[in-house]
Parts: structure tokens; sequence; C-alpha cells
């Protein structure tokens, strides 16, 4: 298994309601808190789900987590411009918040048992429009950190124009289910008896060196370089 | 732009509906449906949004593609087993699928402005079950060929209780929409003019050596051994 708990937690069980309590492949479901902060940790694009009045909605957002965050069990803050209709449309229904990562291609000696590895969190809740100056700040930062670590300190405060045109939706993380697979194929006995090779490739998301734009006078920031080496990037940025 | 169509398309524009016309950021829209075609064949992860009764749900799920499928524009398949809540409630409803790939981070001046280089595609349509028994079996062998292509030719057909347990999904590729963004921030003027740095760090997907589990005799097949080297891996395999 890929995942380390952090150690102990005091919060919440996961899966508190029926919707997010794991009824396929219950084997791959993870009851630990700390491994959804891990999962939510290790993300930079989450897959925000929201039911309009004809069709559910999914797209690819950014987002940020505050594990002491106000809401129970903590908070995941979406972001977007005050004139983006799906921010305005999930204000006041729920919306479900998905973040995976692809750990693995699993080839297995028949097409029924192919899969992949993977770890995946799935939180449900009702967003809250975040009104408040000293929260809105603190969401703000924490979506750029979760990008780059230890960006947001770098960088100059939003403008009031910047802030005017930002709406930020707060999740509170306590529905949430984890579900992960690791390792290698599980076969049927008569198929792994005849030898054929079976196995799996593990992947990971990966960096190469930064690129610096035509304005930059400076040099590449430790928070930058640290987070492309973090990826697996680890010669000298260009 | 990383994103290369394969040339003159036949087929129809992308966006036919209202609902997959991109409204916000039109700029980073696409109407070329050979840039869905691409963005579906670099992937392996789908997510996929249903609305249930109470909330919108979004599961991560393997995929395959035909181009040349059966339905309007070609076809997406997923499948799952016939135990899987998901599946049973997708059929007969709208479903979302949403393919993206995370390309770079992209560190600019201000918050702001900081983003992500992407493309994503998302798929609108009512799932129909498939119940030939010829395309049942060609959409299974495809969505193992979506994970490692080639793959499906040198396994065994699937056995009669492994079709019996499988539900596959078509969903019709004729409503999408595809959306990306590629190279360095975009700046405020004022911002830039501090030649404070700023870039972007590219990111891929990246394999390592394949792993061969316990039970195999032969060597790591072509096909795995290709797939691990078309994404990054060039070393020999393990």
């Amino acid at each position: 298994m890929v995942i380390h708990a952090r150690g102990m937690s005091q919060k919440s069980p996961l899966s508190p309601t029926s919707r997010t309590t794991i009824r396929r492949g219950s084997k791959r479901g993870i009851t630990d808190r700390d491994v959804l902060l891990d999962i939510l940790a290790d993300g930079m694009v989450a897959h925000v789900g929201v039911a309009t009045s004809t069709h559910p909605s999914v797209l690819p957002m950014a987002y940020g987590v505050d594990q002491e965050g106000p809401d129970r069990d903590g908070t995941l803050y979406l972001h977007g411009s005050v004139a983006n209709r799906m921010l305005t449309e999930a204000f006041a229904s729920p919306v479900c918040v998905t973040v995976t990562h692809l750990d693995g291609l699993v080839a297995a000696r028949s097409g029924f048992h192919h899969s992949m590895n993977y770890r995946s969190a799935v939180v449900i809740g009702l967003p809250r429009l975040v009104t408040s100056d000293s929260e809105r700040a603190r969401s703000l930062d924490l979506l750029v950190d979760q990008m780059i670590p230890g960006r947001s300190a770098s960088l100059r405060p939003p403008t009031r124009r910047e802030l005017a045109a930002t709406m930020v939706l707060a999740v509170p993380l306590h529905e949430a289910s984890v579900k992960a697979r690791a390792g290698g194929p599980v076969d049927e006995p008569d198929d792994a008896a005849t030898g054929m090779w079976a196995g799996h490739v593990p992947v990971r998301l990966g960096a190469h060196a930064p690129v610096t734009d035509e304005f930059s006078t400076e040099p590449v920031p430790t928070d930058v370089e640290d987070r492309a080496r973090q990826l697996g990037h680890d010669s000298a940025p260009e």
C-alpha cells in the first residue's frame, strides 16, 4: 500500500452517511480521515460535479485544503470568477468533489482482471459562499500553495479588484470516502498457471525543468524549484 | 499549444447544444472534433458524473473509445460490475464524462494569475446499455487497449461468467466540449515590470519500469514495454 497515515486522528470517522458509504469493492474502501487528507494533499486538480436541472456537469478545478478550517472536519476551497456559471449554480445545492491519483497500470492475464492502481477521495457537501475577508484571503493563499507549497508568501496581496472578481466556495470535509488499489494483478488460478507475463506499471505525475518567462530578471525561486524536484525533476532548472 | 489535430475532420463540429457551449474563458475553448479524440486517446481515467436524486456523484472510471463506434460521432465506453450501483443509476439519465490532462503549473507574479496548463474534454450524453455480443466484446477490448495499446490481442477471450458479470454502457461522443491552456503566465504589466521570476513547470504522467508478478515465467511483453516507454520510462524493464 502506498498510502501512509499521518498518525493518530482525533477527527470523525469517514463515511458518516449512507451516500458516502462504499458498497462496491468495499475491500478497497479506507475509513481513515488522515488518508483522506493525504490524498487531497497530494493533488492539484479536483473534478467537481454539480447537478444542473437537466444533466450532471463535471469540470476540473484547482482546490485548496484547510485541515483546521472552520467547517466540521476541515474545509476544501474552490474558487473561480464571479461570472462562473458553474460556481453560481453550485452554490446552495450539494457538490461532489473528487480527487484521483493514478498510481499504476495493472496488466493481468485476462481482460477481466485488468485494473488500475489509484487513490481517490470523494467529498460531498453543500458549499458555503466565503464572505469574510480573512477567510477569503487565507483560502486564496491555500489555493496557490496547493499547487506550489509556500508560494503565496512570496506574492503581493490581491488587489481590491482581484478580490471582487473572485468567488470562493467552502466545502466541508465532513462527508467523504476514499478508495485505493495497489499492487499487482489478481488473476484466475488457471491463468496464473500458464506462466504468461503479468504485472503492473507504476505511474506518477512528473515534472520537467521550470520554464522562465521573458520578463523575469530573477532566478527560479526555491519554492518552484522544490516543487519541480518533489515531482521528480532532479536536474538544475533551465 | 501542445495539441495536434490529426488533420481534416469530416465529423460534426463540437458543442452542438447550449449546455456544451463554453461560456467562461471561451478563449480556451476548442471546437475541433479531432482535438476531442486526441484528448480522449491520451487518457486512461475519466471522471464520470451522475445526478442521483439527492446529490451529484463523481467517480473515476476506466474508459474506451471507438472513433468509428455505432453512435453518432463515435462512442465512449464505460464498464463495471452488474452490481455497480452508479452504473445502474446512470442508465437512462444523462451522464457527464470528463477527461483531464494536467500539463503544467503556471507560477505568476500574483496569486490571481496563478493557473494550470491542461487539456480537458467533457462529454455529456444519455448512456446506452450495450447488449450485442459483438459490441460488448469489442468495447471490452477497447477498454483494455486504452490502458495498454494492443494488449487485448494477446489475451484469452472473456468467459461466459465474466461477460455475465460485466455491464457496458455506451456514451455517444456527439455532445462534447474541449478546453485547454498552454504556456506561461499572463501577468499584470506592473507585476511583470518588477522582474520577479515567473514561469511554468511542465508536468506529465510518467512510468517506472514494469513490475513482474510472481507467477510469470515469460518476459515483459512488447505491448507493456512499449506503453511504459511511451510514458517516459526509457531504461530496460526490471
